[in-house]
């Protein structure tokens, strides 16, 4: 017999929603065995915090669990904190705290110890604080597997949005959509909707760089000089490309009806009508990981920590795609 | 007795949809009187592609009617075509035709004969062709009514998005946003929400130009240089505003609820929400003119000009805004 696939939860930032999160979820029963790579110490303290009851069973590389926790428990293999946790003061002595959960379950997933890792928020500029680099999960767990080009995916019951660009300043993000950074990008969201998601020939929508794509060159000419070229010069390695398109119309339901994706060439193109359609239900995956990783798309919410008053659906959906991710690559 | 209030509808484009969706919409009783300005010829001519029976009413400055036209019948301020239309086949003859039935109707609105004015799609390729220099009937009716700055709005039920470039290549759209122009934007948008929507103190929600709203400067500084500083001037003048707010974030329920209109930098940054949010049910409203003109927001679609296949969605919600504006006005 096979052993059960298992997957990492990290709750992010100890002073954020992040344990509070993994508690909210410790209350029902989980499809697959699910561990969460935090503090004990930490989720014990917060659950008394807020009135929780929950069976903390620690596990760890001598012990991994056989079956899904039951309602009421949760598996932790404990890593333990730097310092005392109050919620909503960040404090940048835990940050190596932080990044060793992260570290903890990216070299999991690469070992394939761990079958996908969801992650809940992280508090960038404290562990900047601590005087270590640090710009973002996906720019950690990149570094941490040597990949060089990964692609920030966006998803949602029935919409997903990748981003050409991401987090650019908008004047800069013309001259950054060239067509070998739409070719890397273009390649890998076929390549994972493919390995990751299990669809044999992922249909992808594309959007122009300017509003009505360009207009036939009359709003820009990014659309005829670099976008449709590169996308016919693909569609000759036989993806199945649409576009590009105007954004404005694209996203309607005779567009998204037939597509597995949207390739938005940046952030306000694309973001928010996905997060108008899934609010509180998005995910936040990241495309071209050797391995599967998909998170919350809020931040760490310092001042309801330990409050009671979070809602969990989209790390509900995060837990959903990782699942999902990880049957079809298995 | 005071008169009741007229409104003028242009079905643009003579081989397009728009004398289909005028017939379409003749077969229901308007609230309202109604008169469409176009070729009486070829209306019936089209009436009889389509199988549609309509008694077309002539009307005129001699002659303009008390009621509101019955079903089944379309009042209608005969102008006369250059040359016989087929439908999907565009004619430059017929150029001077279309600007014509914009003229009757944007000189009406200013003399008060009309209360407002209804567009359907006109083509400008074709005027163009004819040789008369037209960008649209935003910039017509700016020159026509000896007006400087004009705002695109678009509404569908529930919501307003209003932008401050709009027609512009991504590239130069950093560089449009100073603070002059969102000055006049936003105290256009205020004065008319205020004067055509009846709408006492408006609350206006008003995005960032970068992504996160530009993350404290880590993302651009556009927000802390240029929007910041305009939105306070313009607070001290009475307005409610709010922001810049990520466009990501903003596009959510909670922001939505209490807000009267989005004020979005650019074109695909606010446009995809409300065409996704209000498909085949969004309206075009032009403001800061002198007169009221709300607009389809779609196309002329000559493939499907005399095929009967066509929905009035977005007609209707246009006609439904010129009434409410009117009244609002009056």
């Amino acid at each position: 017999m096979t052993a059960p696939q298992l997957f990492a939860l990290t709750p992010g930032e100890p002073a954020g929603i992040g344990p509070d999160l993994c508690l909210l979820l410790a209350q029902q029963a989980q499809p697959k065995p699910l561990i969460a790579i935090a503090s004990r110490e930490l989720l014990a303290q917060r659950a008394g915090q807020l009135g929780v009851a929950v069976e903390l069973i620690a596990v760890g590389p001598d012990a991994w669990p056989d079956t899904p926790s039951a309602a009421g428990s949760l598996y932790v293999w404990d890593t333990p904190l730097a310092a005392p946790v109050q919620p909503g003061q960040l404090d940048p002595a835990n940050a190596p705290y932080v990044l060793e959960t992260l570290t903890r379950a990216g070299r999991g997933c690469l070992d394939r110890q761990f079958a996908a890792m969801i992650t809940a928020p992280v508090h960038k500029a404290v562990i900047n604080q601590a005087g270590i680099p640090f710009s973002g999960h996906t720019e950690f767990l990149a570094e941490l597997t040597h990949t060089e080009q990964v692609v920030m995916m966006l998803a949602t019951r029935g919409l997903r949005v990748a981003l050409v660009t991401t987090h650019l300043p908008l004047k800069d993000v013309a001259a950054a959509v060239t067509a070998e950074r739409l070719t890397r990008v273009t390649r890998i969201l076929d390549q994972d909707l493919r390995s990751k998601f299990g669809i044999a020939r992922p249909r992808i929508l594309v959007c122009g760089l300017n509003p009505h794509a360009g207009e036939g060159g009359h709003l820009g000419r990014e659309e005829i000089e670099v976008i449709e070229p590169t996308l016919e010069r693909l569609r000759g390695e036989g993806l199945d490309l649409v576009g590009p398109l105007p954004a404005d119309t694209l996203f309607t339901p005779k567009h998204l009806e037939r597509c597995d994706a949207v390739l938005a060439m940046y952030h306000d193109q694309g973001l928010p009508v996905l997060k108008y359609k899934g609010f509180g239900a998005a995910v936040n995956i990241t495309l071209g990981l050797p391995i599967i990783r998909t998170s919350v798309d809020h931040g760490t919410a310092l001042d309801l920590a330990g409050s009671g008053r979070i809602d969990s659906g989209s790390l509900q959906v995060a837990l959903e795609h990782a699942y999902q991710m990880a049957a079809s690559r298995a």
